[in-house]
């Protein structure tokens, strides 16, 4: 069973990738606060490489493989912004990215891994069909299977946007919140927070339509995703880990949901009083807090932008 | 006949206003480096109080009125980012902004104006009956008339990303680049670059479908728009005045012109890869160095993203 980071090895994924991603800014915007009703602290990860935080632990995890390890490649069957982040760190670290992917993921994402240079492999759209396709790459190559969250280092590199935003903040964290798909992007958070402001809640927030994290963290065990899932939201479709949830339930304060129609309006919200691009998935935070899912009581609140990959094409707003 | 602010202005102009704007932070993208061939650092007005730098001209010229002339308000004829930021720039002096409009403004200009306080006056949609409609205003309230570049005060504030951009760049620039409309944004920099930077080369950059200002730059004498005038960067149809175009004229390097399809490439460049929203006018700057309009000879290109208020429910790219 995978095990969950510790805080010496987001610590030590800080230094390992420091060279290889952006430390991305904090923003703020009055009219956000104003809107919530508090201070907010917004951690660009639209931002960072590939445009999410997903690069963090990819880039984690390849450079923590040993030359003999790394020379044999790595596969993953994630098909969103963590095949593209493990492309990219693959790919600067010269050995090979084999991504599997359904062959009815959508064109972006395919040419998105094929623009960082991973070898996609096409496999039926079921979840059996990606997994066989991976272990028979794995069997084949010998390559490292780095999985999008059920993993220590990937999580651990994830938890470095919460040591930069803690580190940058500037003035006193009354609460962290971040968005819950796998739980990787959270559990990261949840450890670098509990060594660093153990007194500060953490709260993950995801679709009220994909809330499979938020009822296993109130019964206090793990939950099935409830198929099929429909938000806007597609990067927190997912379900948890035994790891990422086992995390989630000992350090979590909260894990709230937020409406649709709340995200598509977090999100626009963001996009005309901050001038950034950010995927649904970033604006849920937002959105559960414009709902009122929870009050922050004092201090401002660190809020992970988990990433700003859309397809500008297609917007959810008409004309 | 306005004056042409000198660099003294440009400095107590960061003063005066430092408490109201933002000292908006520099972006760079190493994607965006690679398609123009060059280093770039963006300086992100986009990111400015109203979505634009226009905030920085505003705010310098209200907070400069004595106490008596602010009582009696402002007034101006401008309906584009002007307006707002100067409904803004009044709202927190507490004093009253008249914004003559046309009748025929988009609604959404209507509506930032409306959201910052200022009073919209409508009048018929000619030139000559906003001049007329502010006169009145002037006589009728006494209210002081800021246009939105004719000015040496509007002028000197804009300066103020400039001085900031060349402060915060923490590399050696070799060139420096803005749209060019009424020219007040350029004749800031140009100020403030020729104390700071005198040997490095300033660039303005306007559409070719807008191109006053280039063809007044090379003829030495100012030209007039061609009317209509057909292009994407709403904000860039604006012709000169004699000030703006004699500082023009005596300290720019070159004025540059890029094509229609290369304003929205260029913007769709910094939307997609830098995950930021930029106005079509933003673009422009990016738009002629990606068409070859003009070389950089070394150093970092400081380029001043104007603004970033677009109408999300319009944007150029089809679904």
């Amino acid at each position: 069973m995978t095990t969950a980071p510790t805080f010496a090895d987001i610590r030590i994924a800080e230094t390992r990738i420091a060279a290889h991603v952006h430390r991305t800014p904090i923003l703020t915007s009055r009219e956000v606060d104003t809107a919530a009703g508090c201070r907010i602290l917004f951690k660009c990860e639209n931002f960072q490489r590939t445009g999410a935080f997903k690069a963090r632990g990819a880039f984690n995890a390849v450079l923590a493989l040993s030359p003999e390890e790394a020379a044999r490649g790595v596969v993953t069957h994630s098909s969103g912004n963590h095949a593209a982040a493990l492309a990219l760190a693959a790919r600067e670290r010269g050995i090979p990215a084999h991504v599997v992917m359904p062959s009815t993921a959508p064109t972006p994402k395919k040419a998105a891994v094929a623009a960082y240079g991973g070898r996609i492999v096409e496999c039926e759209p079921t979840l059996a069909a990606r997994l066989a396709a991976a272990d028979a790459i794995v069997l084949e190559t010998g390559a490292a299977l780095i999985p999008p969250f059920d993993h220590r280092l990937v999580a651990a590199g994830q938890g470095t946007a919460a040591l930069e935003l803690i580190a940058d903040a500037g003035e006193p964290l009354g609460a962290l919140t971040c968005p819950v798909g796998g739980g990787g992007l959270l559990a990261g958070t949840l450890v670098a927070a509990a060594e660093l402001l153990p007194s500060v809640p953490v709260i993950g927030a995801e679709p009220a339509a994909a809330d499979d994290a938020a009822r296993g963290f109130r019964q206090g065990l793990m939950q099935p995703q409830v198929l099929p899932v429909a938000t806007i939201a597609d990067g927190l479709t997912t379900a948890m880990s035994d790891m990422t949830f086992g995390v989630m339930r000992s350090l979590a304060h909260d894990v709230v949901t937020a409406s649709e129609a709340a995200i598509v309006e977090a999100m626009r919200l963001i996009w005309s009083r901050m001038k950034i691009i950010v995927e649904p998935s970033s604006a849920v935070p937002l959105a559960a807090l414009l709902e009122g899912a929870w009050k922050p009581e004092g201090g401002a609140v660190g809020m992970i932008l988990s990433g700003g990959n859309v397809d500008l094409e297609r917007l959810p707003w008409g004309r």
